[in-house]
């Protein structure tokens, strides 16, 4: 009998989601013969509805190297607390039974859920509720553990890096400090590898909060060494030395003209403060989540895919694709969620960072 | 008797300023056996020192595809005006008896000029008392007239055009409004270009006061007709109908964190205003004036640079190189400065644009 | 009472088609309240069928970055001299009238043609014969006169310039001839661009018949400099004097292991037999014609789409859409058609190739 | 006492090669306040000469995004068999004496070999005769053992897919197949990783000899199936069942007209004989060895430079940096050389390739 499995795409866009589900419909429709079901706005569509739709091979067709996700994505959607609204008032409920019974609707066998944190610990849940589930990771800040690295991040880096290849050449024509704001709100990943490539002066992460003092020391000592300029690469989850995360979590909460605007124009504002340098602030936001993922994402998730269909095939339930060095294998879910994978403020990447020359906040 | 010239490149960063020293000191040195000189930083480097180099065909090997200027180059350098300390005061002094002197001192025959509407006026004075120039136009934000284009400003769109094609791919999976802020103090070219091949929603312009409520209506139009997303386009210079230019010029003088921020974050705030959507901004800032200058800048950047040695054998003093259509000729450098080449409200680009379905603001 | 005006795309590919589709749909559909139809495969979807389909706003829906035509093209497709199939022989017929009569049957008020020199020779002819028709013009090659330029071309010129971008650093490290095949049959126009955008030593196009002799004699006085490596560009139409077009035209038609293999290779075996040099030879071939069009030519091919449909409004057939200067205007197809836009062999691009000291093949 | 250590590059162009360098040398010098010298020309600066120069910083300022080597390299370069002139004819001697000798003679106390294969097993005679050697291993072809990847694949690979999206758009206008010859002599990972990533629908690879009546059939399939095109990605040194290496060899060694012409052109005819299709070749050549590092490239090269410098501190003499999982480790260099790093014709690359429906030659 041929099998029907479902794919859902859950949290923030990240290049290489078409990747995966073109991965998981070739493995499954032209190699096995076996019928995908997408469903759209990730959880979403299994709570209201079902919302899904037929992925055969046409409604693949070239999709590889297109980025976001042709299924939709959500970021509130959790089944077991889900905004309800319930006379004029919104209660987040548990609606998880209403998924089990939309997925024995839509005759699906099988769910691949391609999600982060979030994604991926409802994921088990419902795999637990006898949901059978096989889990692929993504973050673009590549912050989930018990896989070496997720589809997204390389694009991201790429990104970041190019912006930091022509500034450097800008920069080099005045006394100036450029200010590069980037993503990562709990783990440095993204300013620290892109900070290396790029060839910044000074990469500030949420892993090691920063003395501002010793940063304008750095700045300045680049200067009066004959430096014109100094690039400065922050997370957007950086946060000075007893400082807190306040100043982050606010910035995000409202923007507005009255209010902060990000870690950047902050150690921006700080750097002027110390210094008499003319300061300016580069804030890359949602351009780092988009466009064609590169091929080395395209690789990884249509590996991703391929093997998520594999697991379903030998009733590897509750289990993730997951790479360790050279291969792609299964770990349990359990393995990537509830634990964040950050920078160790005292590992190889920082200390290549630093014996390079680069000040890292501390 | 061999000839001498001298070079220098003034005003902001752009792609290209390298490949027009190239051209410059190929078509002098290698085709002609004159030398050249490189001034450095600007008419900085006329009034003191003179601080000058031999640029001979070593020193310029490879600056090709590079951004910036291997001279240096200088925002502040007028020396009709120059910022001179006497006592503890600094007070603005006409220097230029001082540069024709140091001219005189380096033994040079005449001066190519490469720069901006500042440096060209200058450029033009200095001409007036006896020191031959022959001017190369620059300006990333494409408002200098006489020529059809100059270079630097093909990168600059093509830099913003890439984040754009980005957004696209992410703006998609929620309801969002992206709000990017691109270079044009006084002109709005490079947001209407890029918004045009990036595929922007809404383009706010210099030239066209915007009407904030016009532009949520045509973001709410979008929305409801089942769009998940728009993608705004706002040059620096942009400002509301009746708010005047000193929004952008608040921001401008005073980075900090009580303070404004940028037409984009004011724009954002606007719409967060009058629509329920999440808004997010992005500011590529000096992003914009740095990297490899595209093959369309170094092209015509090269092309200036042996126009403007050939005009220096003719005697052609006073004027600028220039494009127009395919060729590139000479034009009084009268023409190009003292009045702005803006965006013409009207003109035949704006109506593609608007026929194209996009809000430019009114 | 509304218009419905039909759109059809001939000839090779060409970065932009689908830029020129989506400005005639927009200026169409969005801001006139016309209906589109888009027919397919170039003429052939007029003689056969007719096929053709709507082309709403969903129908172009992301297509403006995309490389290649939604349309699909034909390269054979001239109705006045079509091949039909007679009994067992293929005859070129006059199926012209069919054209006519498929034309009227589909509803039509106008034809959109947007072709190169073939397709719009044939438009002309259509229009003479009563089928009202606007061109639009197009060639990768650059070598249609009438307009400044042409979309696609641009496009073309970049990946040529970052292949010869790259070759620059690995062609350094031994002593080495690297010689790259680019499209130009007739035309030598992206060699010539590319070649002096990427630093090329020597540029071999079809306007100069090039002499092998002082070809070698370039690239040995280059190796005897010191310089550790050459860079020859060669149009695919370049021929050595005396040679005539004979070489490339057999290298063309007959692809196979026992004959010529194209210019590259030619001029390849030619260097390595006067001179003691390993020679490399890169053939970008259709990698010029593909990809995401550059910011340039979609903003080009959107004002070609958007002028076509002003020009209908006008009723002024026969005419096609250019640029000149900085204004996309209409001039008669006569201008265009017929005669090619060739490199002048002693205009100003060539004497700035020369003045940089590259090496023209004379 | 400060120490003093050399660094030399051999073997063909990587991108990635001038980051190694400059991680040496900010971790050397910048960190540790030694000396570094660099080699010219691979093992030939110590045979000759010996040809050194001091790297401080300023020698390798900005030179972390630009491809090939400021230190220049050398294929032919092994003392072990070094090409010696003895009156009229060329001997392979011996001159390994003559290197340990030059390198007392430059008074460093360690030497730093980046190479491949080659360069790797003359660094470990070396070693062993008493020249304190570290080792970086180099290869664009991924071929090496012992090490996860190595710098400069990830940039060819990246080169590759690029090519390929271009061929994809315009590859659709016409039934026609594309045949892009890409690097691997004798491993496949270059066609296998770029032809996922850049969507081929054949990849022949010198690991899996190929029945090319089998690939003609895939491409008939697809063809009656309604898809325009095909595109095969082949790899130089791929060649038919039954058929041995003695095609390809034969193309490398005589490069000329009247000769074959690479396995592009090979493939091209065989299938240009078993179908009536239009075939048409790309060879990208050395295009893929050149540009910019990407920025998985520079920060792998940073951290094998950082940590070389690391194991010269720690006296690990003999031992080569490699790339494990996340880390840098070091191996034995033994480790490295000897077996090539082939793709696994039944590993699960390849299976991934197959899953997604690529015809892989068999």
């Amino acid at each position: 009998m041929a099998k029907t499995i479902a794919i859902l795409t859950g949290g923030g866009d990240c290049p290489g989601l078409n990747a995966v589900i073109r991965g998981v419909v070739r493995a499954a429709v032209l190699q096995r013969g076996w019928r995908v079901l997408g469903i759209e706005d990730g959880f979403d569509g299994l709570v209201e509805g079902p919302r899904v739709r037929e992925l055969d091979l046409a409604a693949i067709s070239g999709i590889l190297p297109r980025g976001g996700t042709i299924l939709g994505t959500s970021n509130r959607g959790n089944p077991f607390a889900y905004p309800v609204k319930i006379g004029t008032e919104t209660k987040l409920t548990d609606v998880s039974s209403r998924v089990l019974e939309n997925f024995r609707k839509i005759g699906a066998d099988a769910l691949v859920a391609v999600g982060g944190d979030g994604t991926l610990k409802i994921a088990r849940r419902l795999n637990d509720l006898g949901l059978p589930v096989v889990g692929v990771p993504k973050t673009i800040d590549n912050d989930l553990r018990g896989t070496d690295v997720t589809f997204g991040y390389n694009t991201a880096v790429g990104v970041v890096t190019e912006a930091l290849d022509r500034l450097h050449t800008t920069a080099e024509s005045h006394h100036r400090v450029m200010v590069v704001e980037v993503m990562g709100r709990d783990a440095g990943w993204i300013a620290l590898e892109s900070g290396i490539a790029g060839s910044a002066d000074v990469i500030l992460i949420p892993e090691i909060p920063f003395d501002i003092q010793r940063v304008c020391d750095a700045i300045a000592r680049r200067r009066d060494g004959g430096n014109r300029f100094s690039i400065v690469v922050a997370s957007e989850g950086a946060f000075p030395l007893g400082g807190g995360k306040t100043i982050q979590l606010s910035a995000e909460k409202n923007l507005g003209v009255e209010r902060l605007g990000g870690i950047g124009r902050f150690v921006a504002a700080q750097i002027e403060g110390c210094l008499d340098m003319e300061v300016r602030v580069v804030v890359l936001g949602h351009v780092q989540r988009g466009g064609s993922p590169s091929p080395f994402d395209r690789i990884l998730s249509s590996r991703f895919g391929v093997k998520a269909v594999e697991l379903i095939e030998q009733g590897a339930f509750g289990k993730m694709v997951a790479l360790q060095g050279r291969s792609v294998i299964a770990v349990d879910i359990d393995e990537a969620v509830g634990n964040l994978n950050l920078v160790d403020p005292h590992g190889e990447l920082i200390r290549t960072a630093e014996a390079l020359g680069i000040m890292t906040g501390r």
